[in-house]
């Protein structure tokens, strides 16, 4: 690394490990011939591992955002009604894309780090005709929060006989998420966040009832066409030329979630997450999610009041080297958001929690704990919990 | 580098020189903190000295054709008539593209090979009421064919008031485009060209006329949007998460660029692409492009008909370690590619007319000329030019 390496504990991109990084330092290759095949060839079978799914899942290149388009731009033809959970910036960003192609979004809004229940879904379902599908966000990472009711969603998807588009970037591998068990038709997320890879790439798993409704829709995006990547899957190829170095970097990313497990990631997103919700409550800040909804990737505390967020954050960085993000839309300069993802670890947890300990208390906050005390409450979090080496 | 390197010599991507392939290597940073900000003032400033333009030029995460899909998705509305001159494979993408968004294309049609002239695109804006736009591809990489006529209908679409899209993928930086001077309002390069940079990035400049226009269509694409890359160009961030590897790159390659100098680098290109085919016409190999239309970066010869193409490419892979491209739809089988840019140089060149030699002997042509006497008339067309070290 050429200079002093932050901790990036933001909501992607994260701080990747040297070996992925390494794995970019690959010559270039020709896109149409066999070395590339055999890379591509296994960078969908892993996907499909992460994903847990049967179906495609293509590595798009572009950013999460992108591959939000790509879903929308096949499936969602002008005049397409679609059921909206609102509950913060990333799903008003996903109404907005549904928007620009035409659909006509039926919001469900809830407050922000609340999220709608299945019963709000299914009212809708029986109210309106013609629902063509239900888009969500499933970590909503302006606030922290999660949709828990996503699995009974599916089921309602299925009986009513509606795609199911789920927006995963910024927590797929930090958290359940069985796209198959769960009817997911499009599940989408970014290299960015929990597979620890440089941002560049959206992957996107596509059931066959999305083909079929892409198969109808004639205004189909050119770059982003669910059909050419079917058909060029066929022999092992890309459309378009892809952006060589972030498939190798996935390559020997998704070769490293083989190597911790699906489960074990998910399990160490899950331990980091509830050590950091357990600091934050001895240091008495609460955060704007609670209880089951509260994310296992994006934590995000209210500011004390008397403490100002960008003296804060400046702090944070430049005395203890680390990173976290600002509040989004409504919560900025009220909150401050942490991104617990990719290779998050106990080190990883403690150094930010120290940090923000310490920058808190620099701007002014008074804590009534010792920082001793939340620290071995917060090691015994992890008591016993097994760490994969990435480093 | 990790595997024996190749040498490609295909139409992208390149072989990336070891400065560029390492300033890859750099950790992630918040895009939306002053490392990022740093960082995107001098990839925006160094491409308008790529692009020589004023306009403001933006590095967009996704292929060459997510370029053109970022041009025309803002650009081009339903029922829109746009001319398009069609000459070969990306041609005909760029009209598919039109057609996707809905626009009329109003095709010019020549030869495969060939391009229209300036009186064809006239005579159309004489006859046709309404036309939006022209968009074209300058160098179709199918062929090898430049579109000579460019500057002459970058005047025409001055008089006429339509707005001028020029697809220069394959080409910016391997030949003479200066857009302002030439009235291109909305320009396309390719990270993966001559840019020597890997694959991941598309280059748009955009005029305030094509700004204007922008601002009046309601259906623009959303990850794509044109008006949201100019809002957060005003604090010196992109709307969404940047690929930062290949950001990284190109902060370097337009270095590397600035330091070269452009006229050089088109310089080189042109001297490169001259060996080429005088090599080729001392083999007795027809180029599919002519006189004046041959491009500086793709060329396109003619196999001879006893030739079987797959065995002289993998021939030429194996034994010489020169990969170079296949014909592409009806050329398929009939002609190969040389793609001639990027870092390509004397030693490049030489080893690839090497490899062809060798290649097509070894699979049955017989050469009337001695290899010994046209590398030597080869070496004379490099006589006193200056090199810019790379390596």
């Amino acid at each position: 690394m050429e200079t002093k390496e932050l901790l990036l504990m933001i909501p992607g991109p994260t701080n990747v490990p040297p070996r992925i990084m390494k794995a970019m330092f690959k010559p270039m290759i020709n896109h149409r011939d066999e070395e590339f095949r055999a890379l591509y060839k296994n960078i969908l079978e892993n996907l499909r591992y992460a994903f847990q799914t049967k179906n495609d899942v293509f590595p798009l290149t572009c950013s999460g955002t992108g591959g939000v388009e790509f879903a929308i731009g096949n499936l969602i033809s002008r005049g397409d009604k679609v059921i909206v959970p609102v509950n913060g910036l990333f799903s008003e960003r996903l109404k907005e894309e549904i928007i620009r192609f035409g659909g006509v979004p039926i919001e469900i809004r809830s407050e922000w780090g609340s999220a709608c229940s299945v019963e709000d879904v299914k009212t809708v379902l029986e109210n309106e005709k013609d629902v063509k599908a239900i888009a969500l966000v499933y970590n909503e990472t302006s606030t922290g929060t999660t949709l828990r009711s996503l699995p009974e969603i599916g089921k309602l998807a299925k009986k009513y006989d509606v795609l199911l588009i789920v927006d995963a970037i910024s927590v797929l591998l930090g958290d359940y998420l069985p796209v198959d068990e769960w009817g997911v038709d499009v599940c989408i997320a970014g290299s960015q966040k929990c597979f620890a890879c440089p941002p560049g790439l959206a992957m996107v798993s596509v059931s066959e009832k999305a083909y079929e409704v892409a198969e109808k829709n004639r205004f189909r995006p050119f770059y982003h066409d669910l059909l050419a990547w079917r058909e060029f899957k066929g022999r092992l190829e890309t459309p378009f030329t892809p952006v060589l170095p972030l498939y190798y970097a996935l390559d020997e990313a998704l070769k490293v979630l083989k190597e911790e497990g699906l489960e074990n990631r998910v399990q160490r997103h899950r331990v980091c997450a509830q050590a950091f919700y357990m600091a934050f409550e001895e240091m008495g800040l609460d955060t704007v999610a609670h209880g089951d909804l509260r994310s296992n990737t994006v934590i995000v505390p209210w500011l004390p009041t008397n403490v100002d967020d960008r003296r804060f954050r400046e702090n944070l960085k430049k005395k203890y080297g680390v990173v976290v993000a600002g509040g989004g839309g409504k919560l900025k300069g009220k909150t401050f958001r942490i991104g617990s993802m990719g290779t998050v670890s106990k080190s990883e947890v403690l150094r930010t929690i120290r940090g923000i300990l310490g920058s808190l208390t620099d701007t002014g906050y008074n804590l009534d704990i010792k920082p001793d005390e939340i620290e071995s409450k917060v090691e015994k979090v992890f008591s016993g919990f097994k760490f994969y080496q990435f480093y």
